[in-house]
């Protein structure tokens, strides 16, 4: 007779829970058949809409490959809304804006040149970029900041302080363009939270399920927890859980599920990304679930309303979306357990997901 | 025609420096196989004197098992001088230590348990062992200590801070058993640096090759640089830089050389180790030219008189060793690479050396 693992866990309140489809606001999607494998996973995690990273090789900078790769994307799940980007590169001027404006491009993602995956063509100075981030005020666009900033030789930046080394970068475009809609992708520590918090409302940031649930730790030593910006402090982590519960209309969902083939993940030189996307919503309850656990959360922390503000209502709102496909899920108490790989048919791509193997909370459609 | 690649570099004075042969403080020599493959390559680093780690499985607890297995390690190669350690645990009483220093073992190896490789039949509390240092303190034996508080449970002790937390440790212990000779291994902070020079001449610190090599930057993301405990910040690795030229005779060397299937490097669980030994002297020269071409050092700071204090005589003098062998190595300037890989002759046992492929510093036996 199997162990009902599940009788003393926390926030069983929640099996049953009715939410709406969440949007998960930082996706990579890839290119080829990564793409054919990854984008069918996305309404398996709970989620319907999401914003999807330019960093192709070669970049997506025009509006012309951004809507190409949409139609590629749309052809492999109609039911899914894709919000595309572009990335921020010196190919990008005022005018390549009012143009991706007219084409329904959302945002403009920016990379510090050679942070992380396809970084290379990216930012080495942003005062390059005024006159791009003024227009982009004007035409309501969102700036996404990868935050982190460059090691530099014989400075003091490491992985661990690159993202606090970077908030006074986006205080100052905060400043100058107070406006404009920015967005501190994948935050990973408490100061960059505060600094969040102490912008105006026109700064947010996104919050991954992996960063909930990892420390420094977790990724030592284990290529499946490593991305970039890394897992920092407990401390941090615990600053995480408590603003994704917050009900703060700041901080929502953006996964950063980043796939990569298993082999670049196992070799000597590890890629960096965690991919969550088949289990973005149940990744997050897995991650509440141990802070609750681990007493940084209480039970009464997590309720469906704080749930629905973090995993959907906040990051449509800040988006300024309506919710068009108005679908809702449930969520199910932990019954089954993540894969170990996931592989196309032909085998000729395999990612490992986050968690593989581990017990994770369940999403049903509707 | 080949580009001189060394025309330029730091250290070339060194070029032909004669020095005593070095002394390794800390190796790991492992069992069967790997033993075959690595025993060999100790002189190829320079290197004629070893203390050898005793986290075999089982770990190594009574001075037969120590004395078979020096046995073993000096048929493999009579060149060198094995000191033998055994493993801090609850078999060990103080008889047992009486016995040891008569069958001419030098040390006690101390693993918190947990914190590494074969480290699970490791220390909890030292309290316990409290009568076994008294009876060290009396026979004149060694006690090596990894340095590290074991994560637990709801601590904010993390692979970047666990060093730092033990350090009080090593005072208490230091306080209670003033003339016990105590070194804390492969030493990773300016914390720990500080912390023993604070303590009496009886308190010293070994210093790896790769520590003085490598920053956090270094293992995100490349298993081969990933060690316990783990390199830290650029701000520690200065100043382990300078406190091996800076002429205490409290920190010398000990690589922590610590060999594992290449497999066990590239899989979903990462190794804890970094392989320095046939290039253990080699790799020391590289960091101290990296230290001076980054302006960490000064080509003045490395002199012979510098290097043969860190590489030899502070060693053999804190163990109290006469350096029987009297034997010299010639420096020789990088000409060679590291290999990408060594192994066996029947590929049984596959190992990746540390800074594979790179270009070296040399040692020839004169």
């Amino acid at each position: 007779m199997p162990v009902d693992m599940t009788k003393d866990m926390a926030l069983l309140k929640l099996d049953g829970c009715e939410l709406p489809a969440a949007a998960d606001m930082h996706v990579h999607l890839r290119d080829g058949p990564m793409t054919e494998l990854v984008v069918p996973t996305i309404r398996k995690g709970g989620v319907n809409t999401v914003f999807v990273m330019p960093n192709l090789v070669p970049p997506i900078t025009t509006p012309q490959h951004a809507l190409e790769y949409k139609k590629r994307l749309q052809s492999l799940e109609p039911n899914v809304t894709f919000l595309m980007s572009l990335y921020l590169h010196p190919n990008i001027t005022p005018e390549t804006v009012i143009e991706a404006k007219k084409a329904g491009i959302t945002g403009i993602k920016s990379y510090p040149a050679g942070v992380t995956t396809n970084s290379s063509a990216g930012v080495v100075s942003y005062e390059a970029f005024y006159p791009v981030f003024e227009e982009m005020e004007r035409q309501n666009m969102v700036l996404n900041l990868h935050g982190e900033a460059p090691p530099s030789v014989n400075s003091d930046v490491t992985v661990l302080n690159a993202e606090e080394t970077f908030l006074p970068t986006l205080v100052e475009l905060h400043k100058r363009f107070p406006k404009l809609r920015i967005i501190l992708e994948h935050c990973t520590t408490e100061a960059a939270i505060e600094t969040v918090k102490s912008c105006g409302p026109s700064v947010a940031a996104t919050l991954t399920a992996h960063h909930l649930c990892l420390t420094v730790d977790d990724w030592a030593g284990d290529p499946h927890c490593f991305c970039k910006p890394v897992a920092k402090l407990p401390s941090d982590r615990r600053a995480l859980l408590r603003t994704a519960v917050s009900g703060n209309p700041k901080f929502f969902l953006g996964t950063d599920s980043a796939p990569h083939p298993a082999i670049s993940k196992r070799g000597d030189k590890v890629a960096a990304g965690v991919f969550t996307q088949p289990h973005a919503v149940g990744f997050v309850l897995d991650a509440l679930q141990m802070g609750v656990e681990k007493e940084v959360l209480t039970e009464e922390d997590v309720t469906q309303e704080k749930l629905k503000n973090f995993l959907s209502e906040f990051g449509r709102a800040f988006y300024q979306l309506p919710d068009e496909r108005n679908e809702s899920i449930v969520l199910r108490k932990p019954t089954e357990s993540v894969q170990d790989l996931l592989s196309n048919a032909d085998s000729t791509i395999e990612v490992v997901p986050f968690r593989r193997g581990k017990m994770t909370w369940g999403v049903e459609w509707k």
